[in-house]
């Protein structure tokens, strides 16, 4: 299919379409072996292409409607920042990203998305200015490789996601902008309908949150979102790409501050019957962009598919490999597994961990630094801390 | 490198080196969308060759001394009875395995070994002629390609697995073999000594077991191995390739009777710091063919080759992106996560679920059935029997 | 010591004294056989005082600094209501309940209160002036049998419990009031600052919350009853008496919603080391009468005069038996228990249930009833609803 | 009634009758107050007769059979080695001890045990003949004060407990024997059926265990008990007193080893309806002494008497207050309360902790120094050991 036969993002959101996005490239990937966690940058779209390349094809079989360019931490100020040996340029790792996103979306009617991230610069409090010029660096590979659409993802401050926002904006593409927020709002306490207002004034199409928490706190995350632009008389299309791991026990930082993070998740993982539960409630909150972020493996993103594989009208081509609820197991010699080929059977399960002498829950640790945040936090109101630390609370020191 | 340049199989465990197996191809590829929950048969080798060869890149990346022929259920018997839609012959099946583990092996330093498992032949009594007739189908495949060694796995029974050796044993190869068994023993109740000694006496040169059970059941299981055969005056070496799942509480049956299998395993799934322990243990106990079944990925298998990278004399090339111990986060923004950088954080952190609602252990659910097989298991000694109830009393009668 | 003698609770509290309550009468003789769980009603006042008496002199002898008469549920309308076999008159029970309290009070410093409790009255929509003459006819037993104050407790209304003090306040005695709430407010979504303001302007000296909720949740609610009085420019002393049960997952109804009440609550119950903490918690939050409820046994009382033994300037009688944070353990013959006698050992340690089948939070059974009490709950401010669901999301669906 | 026309304990237990026991004073008396934890001594029998006779009262009340005199640890080698402040002598404790059970008996049908229990002289290799006249000492006591029979409990050493019962056999009065240990054996390695066959030759009438263990592993240890007696060609009656506490995770030593002992077992403590499923399975292993030990409150008592109530043929005086099944519940307000009342609830229920931040199960710390009694149990069985260390490995190191 030539790329011009596609419809457009905004195309189908306005058409009432689902688009599913894509899962975690970023875990995915240092779990095979090609990205290094704490740096996280993706210098494997130029080392080992083939690599990347594989995981976009299991996303799009899995029906993704989306390949996200890999470019996350792909700024210059964030490779260099993180001991990147310089094999690779900035601009050589972007464009091979772009490259390996449009030849797998090409295989399939998906659209290609380049995305920027939250910069050292910001941070480090480096000018309005300084920081566009380097959102305008991957920006102009974008636009040179010529990807549908724009997305600025994982920011922890609206501020630096507007100046995002209208960087990705000037190039006359499509944009859509996530925070990686929770019901607390930004880590200057905005909350998440004002930072979706800002975005939406900054000209973003689309809005939502991506990364650090659960499915669960961002969906709840979105519909604030949502309240507040309608609240504010405008207007957007919504989207959401949480973690692929339970966190009812994390605060205002997200899952970075679990004692978990990052090498010991695993008990964390959603079931693809989590993910068909999230997919459901997503689409129940007017969400019509889901997808998924760390954690999410190509077998999430089928889940969300097979999900809402009746209001899109069809399955992902990777159903072929996948009973719907567990059908594949009216095959199997035991009759006692074979009892298991039902939906109420995995919708109602409560998995085991196998752990005996674990918690189920745990303490955030960056906690007392996070309080130390204070002049961050002075714009939040009150009742929005002791939202917080209720929540703490409940996972922290009820035992 | 030429194939021929390469020490075989034997030559390397004569000389006191530590072998590292590869992973759970057909868990993998299940989460990756190209094995089918159920069935499990390995026609992705001819469909998808991209995505077979990609996960074994990964292994050898990781560490694997060996690439396993992607064969598993891929008996002419198995593959109909599963419904596989005849796109492709088992002969083309097993061929194209073969040629992709040989493809990826000569990307390094590791050799291939052709696989052959339990066949439904068995279970429906055919005759030991009949049943040698399917793995003689698969092992000319094998013996045509020249494959390095062989390994007979997955085994419930010991009898159709010294059936195997004997075929396998035939074209002159060296033999490994590996049953699903825990420390009960076999499903005719052949204690985990007797089953090896009869592995050795049929041929087999490595013995030990796979799957089914956690690494620490399973080591204690090649243990009870060992004892037999040394006790019996005869030589081996042990090999080991476990589940990467925790189960504490599962019964003789092993992770199938579970009631999370084969879709709700998530929270049981070992973390890269349990692989180390398990690596470290399997050496200590005297085993030296060590790697992974169901569950186990690419950065599981690194994990096992970087806890003995200093007997090995070298790290895996995959660890280019992995800091040992964590070491990774020294380069985190966050103070407190960089505070985890260290040894002793990861290996006493008790991972939490972050699922308040499930308890730590579950209840065989197969368990009625199995008592059931009380005609399979009448030669098997009484106290057998009952430690196995009190195993599963402790897990399932005490709270 | 002649009663006379001793000082008055508002002396008491006014001069800074630390008052310790008792324990949780209506569960402690339930588990000894003499209340009925259901009705709770105290008829063994009249027909087993050896029982009572005895739970009395324990309290007393674990430094309870006040006998609370075993009036609760003692109203005639709850005594008939609840299928109470008339041997005794309502009457005679409250008369027999202020005679034991009386007699074991004066076997020490310990003062007598009298308690009424919410009625089936004022659920069944009875007149205030009904309700009122409800109160009255204890409260003339109280007057008569002279005890030294009164107490209003267990009210999920502050309507009603306004009620109660307004006829305890008529009595000349100083008055105490608490209600069963959490910090969602009472059943009419009135929240616990405004619930406090209007307690202290119907006359009560005294204010907090007894019951439904744990410690951590009583705490939070009475700072925030103490906030709301301040704020208000009022003056009060403040009380808490909570639940011996970790109760972080219930709703705004407390305990009774859990799906273990009351019959399957053991694995909640605190520990001697959590009261301690407690005890700390809210000493340090200004609360100086310090109790407990349902699940409070004599041990856990002594734990409150424990902790506070300093500021107290003495322990009580019953800490002859106990050495303070496990010191009778190093009179043990197992070293490695001896190695227990320590106060970070039980500060830290995380005890385990003993159940691995059983999850670490629940689901509130009633939720969907609440829920439908909308129209009670219309008073209430959007943002608390939003934080109770918030609650309620975090332990229930986030799994 | 008169003590003589009661029927003995032989007469009853030969008649076929379910003797109910008591619970565990101990444990029940010091969180009352009244016992020191550490030295456990009971000297309370003395100094607080009230507290006392109350706890046999409320027994008495919930069902059983025996009011054992409060003389755990009254040697008077142990009240002098653990620190007992001489105000009374242990003759007098002793003496005090039975006249308070004779009181408590004589208001029911119940018969007076006198007990004696191990003694810091056999630990400190004292001869025979001096462990002996330490029995004697109490045992001259019982048969002054004319108890209904004899009970020698507690014991890890078989070889003590055998002394023992040689000592309470000569008085002429019915002799019962209970050991301390689970399905490992004693503190020897001496399996339970050898232990029974060694007390019942010694002369005991019943023989079982108490204490250190949950029900599950006392049933399952008593089971061994019988049949070993069984095999032996001998007759015996068999009696169960069990931990109220799980304690699937401990070792051969039982609780003791825990880290919650003794202050932090809560989370563990026995539902009334895991008491009922106890009662049932002990009733159906042919036990019928059937009571309990530390941890047994009277509720559980009656627990005893409600599970076995049919077979007895009338329930005990304390279920005038006590529902079958919840049934008090039918008169709650609340409809999901009152849905509660039923049998199936009751029984399927998997309580919550309500303690997410901790573990299901612990690792006994005591494993260190019982693996260095190796010489201990150089007499027991290698395949013994090896269950242990099974049963650890489950709950220790598979996580």
């Amino acid at each position: 299919m030539a790329p011009g036969a596609k419809k457009g993002i905004l195309e189908r959101l306005d058409g009432g379409e689902i688009v599913i996005g894509d899962g975690g490239f970023v875990f995915a990937l240092e779990k095979r072996g090609y990205v290094k966690a704490g740096p996280w940058t993706p210098e494997a779209a130029a080392e080992h292409p083939e690599a990347v390349r594989q995981l976009h094809r299991e996303f799009l079989r899995a029906g993704s409607s989306v390949m996200q360019t890999f470019t996350f931490y792909a700024s210059d100020d964030k490779l260099e920042n993180r001991g990147h040996t310089q094999s690779f340029t900035g601009q050589q790792i972007n464009e091979a990203a772009c490259d390996l996103a449009r030849e797998v979306a090409d295989e399939g009617d998906a659209l290609v998305a380049g995305g920027v991230s939250q910069t050292p610069g910001y941070l480090s409090c480096k000018s309005e200015d300084d920081v566009k010029a380097i959102f305008k660096k991957q920006t102009d590979v974008f636009v040179e490789k010529n990807v549908d659409f724009l997305i600025a993802e994982y920011y922890e401050h609206v501020e630096e996601a507007e100046w995002a926002v209208q960087v990705l904006k000037s190039t006359g593409k499509p944009v859509a902008a996530t925070l990686c927020i929770g019901p607390e709002g930004d880590l200057n306490g905005v909350s998440p309908g004002d930072c979706a207002v800002r975005l939406v004034k900054a000209g973003a199409h689309i809005v939502g949150v991506n990364c650090h928490f659960d499915p669960e706190t961002c969906v709840k995350t979105v519909k604030m979102m949502k309240e507040g632009v309608e609240k504010a008389g405008l207007k957007a299309h919504y989207m959401c790409q949480p973690l692929a791991y339970h966190t009812p026990d994390c605060n205002c930082q997200g899952f970075i501050d679990l004692p978990e993070f990052p090498f010991g998740l695993e008990p964390r993982i959603l079931t693809r019957w989590d993910v068909q539960k999230y997919a459901r409630e997503a689409y129940n909150a007017g969400i019509r962009y889901i997808g998924g972020c760390c954690g999410f493996e190509p077998y999430h993103i089928r889940a969300l598919a097979e999900e809402l594989a009746t209001e899109r009208g069809f399955l992902p081509a990777g159903s072929e490999k996948h009973g719907n609820w567990g059908a594949g197991l009216e095959m199997h010699t035991k009759p006692w597994v074979r009892a298991r080929a039902r939906r109420d059977y995995w919708e109602t399960l409560k998995p085991a961990s196998g752990r005996p002498l674990c918690p189920s829950m745990a303490s955030p640790d960056g906690w007392g630094v996070t309080k130390g945040h204070a002049d961050l936090m002075q714009q939040k109101e009150a009742t929005s801390q002791e939202q917080l630390k209720a929540l703490f609370d409940k996972a922290n020191k009820s035992q």
